[in-house]
């Protein structure tokens, strides 16, 4: 049986291929993979043209074919090769041409000569090429034929949404993207890790409801918000943009615009326990859909929890942010953090020790029989958890009052509740 | 004439060879002693079982002799020797058994091997004997006669209670524990040098009113809130727990579960001052009686000044906390600082200076008419301390402020009070 | 045409020989000349005894005349040299005495042989001559006329003020002292470059209103106070006081009482992005009039911007701070630091974005059409101020959260203005 980061990195690898765009048959196909692992996923479908606060849903993209032939007729770009060979949104094509034309529709990097780029004109139409400086350095003048096979038509922007109800309407909210053709840190590893987390959470009791979607990014986020603003308003108490989860570097925090939301709480404590190295941005350095969840008007407490930040490596958005860049640790790894940010919130509540002083604990057989220095620990942590069980502090701030991870304190919770010593006075607290 | 520390010292020698426990004789003959210093001190005896909140008053011990024989008949470990010889609350024993079932029933301290470490049970029946390791080692094989002449019978927890009233009926609570046979820092010290403090209190005119006792740690405090919550809660303006105040190695500082109390402010503001040099620990290292006033549903302001902390010192708990440990400059460095902790809070009030802008000192004769270097100083405080009195700040938080020690504001608040510059808005205020 | 720098040093020079006190015609010639640069200053006379709080304006100081003839009837300390030689209020005398006499009404600064003192002696009625203690050191024994031909009278304390309204009445205060005698830095700076800001200040639009006052110090803010509390206590948002801003050392920010006004945060934040190497003082470091505006019963938001802060130079109240001491660079560079702040508060007011989620900003070409670093760097300010535009953070704030000067964001807030994306929603913010 497959672990979970190998059967994530497994999904990443069917997915790979597909030429997605922010519309278009390549989201539908995805959809159509990811569906079979989340049955319970609602595809939706807003036609061209629908108005999204400032914004206007734009024609449907599809390409079925793109090329370069230079003069002899050999086929020195292909789509099918890369689908990063084409500038995604590129309008159709087909004529012969100088390479001096030429040379107006091409993108290359000339710093890493051997890399395609990944570049897209979705609001302005053109059409182009992208390809390695390396083989750009090696056309000959002459005349080259491009041909682009594709199409801008009316037709739908397409988003998935699973909404996992829990005991509370309260909301967790998971936000990923499907807009980003062959690449693999940026972007297959958010859909891919959040199939999973939506899979493990589909599976297991939950106190909170989960609204779980998979949209293209920018479009879709404001698309979605403008269909969702109430609901998502009223109830979301801590969301995650999932975005670059895939390589094996480093672990990145980026903030909601709040800061110190709940969902950043949960973050910090998760990332600081588990990864204690991981390096932290600021909202300044924001890049995704948080621009919009955290814009003043919609102001979600939306926080980003990565392995390596988009922007920050050189593989970002060029070919070799390919399955190579990640792995089945790389992606096991973020997931893990996040689920473990999601479990501290699902366990966060407000209670109160009930006795006046401490409790006496040995008539209850709450201290241990048996001293070691791991039940010393244990003894340590019931007390000083106790000590601040004030009623006023939850507990994810208790955790980090004491430095005890949250989840080390729950079996002492459980037996605290046992005994009748502690009144839970709020079961679902909106904030740390 | 003793110095306070001689004086604090000597009743501490005095106070030494009684073999004190939570109840008993051993503490009522203390009290006896301490009655001769403290005629108003008041003694209450609560029967065994009396419920206090989750615990119960246990019953009453009391101890005539203790020893082992060995097969010669020699007294090789002797109670009368060492009180501390003998487990705390140990059930009676009169028999002859072998090296191997004494073994079960010896505490000794391989890492210590001179020490006779000190070991109670209070709230399970046991028996046994404490002593070095190396006298342990050399015990030979062969029978050994153990003499516990004990009871463990319905009777009294026995505290003392001097209540000091004031001018307001707000409260400034000192509490210490005489539960401990004989050692010195951790316990005789805090005792010892509340009586010194209380004798003090009993001769000066007093703002607020005095609650001052003399308990068994954890079962006495217990019992004592129980008894008197609602005073507690709604008197108790700051209080100390007062131990381990007799050693000359370091200051220690541990503050109240509310962090920053007056009780808390005024221990830092005299440390600060006094001993610079203090050691500042957080409330999870707390370990003595403010684990029950501070517990959530009493939550008291209550902090500790100490010297060498318990828990911290190798000598702890062990016959080695003997009076050749403390030291009459250790006692009376400890008493100096709580006494100046509590000056703060009897001069702490809030004012307003009354005129607008800057007062005319020099037309009052407040400008020193020899200029020096201290004359200078004190201008700038008293311009300063004029600067902040805006009737929001407190004279503790404007000594802080300007990081002049409070005593030295004093002289400057009296001047500008005889020249009527200042209005007293608040003479007992509860806060910092 | 001559730099503000040049204009502000001419007219410096210009004023530096009157002999100014805290009263006097000295005061009035100065006024005088500043009249002819700001016409509409309005002078006002407030008569000797009149009553300031704890205050009373004193007698009018004038003088005409002051010297020392040595036994051969030669000039030796002339006031027409420097009107600094002469005790500040000084009382008249014409008598011949010995050295010894003379002795005990010298001043003189033996770690400054080559200074003159400044000394005064406002508050008690003295006589006295100050000199270079290389001068000093040179007399001999023998029989000196002294000569002070002044005046002790009833009369008048006059001082400046200019009321300069804007579309509000709240009001920016600025307020400088023109009581002392030839001095460069402190003080002729003071009045020299607040005179340039009035002009500044008169020519443009004005969204507060100013009030500019030229005053004595501590006795002409203590009477301008008890003339104006209420008018300034309801209408001043943010003061400055104007004081050591020639020199070409340092820069210096010293806080308002309140220590995070307006005037405050558009201090630091002018003097963090123009002269980010400033020192930074605490207000017990305060010395000259915020000893009055930000007293406890006047409380006003007034802080400082200076170069070589007053009592921190060896050049401070002595012959030694004189023309050369400043320069046309050295107040330029201060003038220009308090005009940023003044127009970082003019600029501020409080806005939101009127659209959810991110604008489309290429359809209404806020998009830079060529891309360079610096365009990069605007499109990444734009988007930080809009994702900050919430209605509750003033631009100020902004422009501090982003770490960009506020002058940089103001292009973009009037592009999006114009593009109607911003609603302002307070125009006139009292605080940052």
């Amino acid at each position: 049986m497959l672990t979970v980061g190998e059967s994530i990195y497994a999904l990443a690898t069917r997915l790979f291929p597909i030429c997605r765009s922010i519309t278009g048959n390549g989201v539908r196909e995805t959809f159509a993979i990811l569906g079979e692992l989340l049955p319970e996923l609602t595809l939706h479908s807003v036609p061209t043209g629908t108005k999204a606060f400032d914004w206007t849903v734009p024609k449907e993209w599809n390409i079925h074919d793109a090329y370069i032939l230079d003069a002899t007729g050999q086929k020195i770009v292909d789509f099918k090769q890369s689908n990063l060979h084409v500038l995604g949104y590129s309008s159709p094509i087909n004529k012969t041409i100088s390479l001096e034309e030429l040379q107006k529709h091409l993108y290359s990097l000339p710093e890493q000569p051997d890399a395609i780029p990944y570049i897209t004109s979705y609001y302005k139409e053109r059409w182009g090429f992208c390809l390695s400086e390396n083989q750009r350095q090696s056309l000959e003048p002459g005349d080259y034929k491009v041909v682009i096979d594709s199409e801008l038509t009316d037709g739908d922007l397409t988003y998935g949404e699973l909404i996992l109800p829990g005991q509370s309407e309260k909301e967790i909210f998971l936000s990923t993207y499907i807009c980003h053709p062959s690449m693999a840190n940026n972007e297959l590893s958010g859909p891919c890790v959040t199939t999973y987390l939506a899979q493990w959470l589909a599976s297991k009791d939950r106190k909170y409801t989960y609204r779980i979607i998979f949209i293209p990014e920018t479009i879709g986020s404001i698309t979605y918000i403008s269909r969702n603003l109430e609901q998502l308003r009223n109830n979301v108490i801590a969301g995650f943009n999932i975005t670059c989860v895939g390589d094996d570097r480093v672990y990145s925090y980026l903030p909601s615009r709040q800061e110190n939301s709940l969902a950043d709480q949960a973050s910090l404590h998760a990332l600081s326990h588990l990864q204690p190295g991981f390096k932290r941005y600021t909202f300044l350095d924001r890049g995704s859909d948080e621009r919009q969840y955290c814009s003043p008007g919609v102001d979600l407490p939306v926080a980003s929890i990565m392995r390596s930040k988009y922007g920050t490596y050189p593989e970002y958005h060029t070919s070799l942010d390919n399955l190579d860049f990640i792995s089945a640790t790389g992606l096991a790894g973020a997931y893990e953090v996040i689920r473990t940010a999601i479990e501290c919130i699902e366990a966060n509540e407000r209670f109160r020790i009930n006795v006046n002083c401490e409790p006496q604990l040995g008539k209850r057989g709450l201290y241990p029989t048996v001293s070691t220095k791991k039940k010393a620990a244990i003894v340590s942590n019931m007390m000083n958890l106790i000590a601040y069980a004030d009623g006023e502090r939850t507990l994810l701030e208790i955790a980090e009052k004491i430095s005890i991870p949250l989840w080390e304190l729950l079996p002492i919770v459980n037996n605290l509740k046992q005994a009748n010593l502690i009144d839970v006075l709020d079961e679902f607290p909106a904030t740390a």
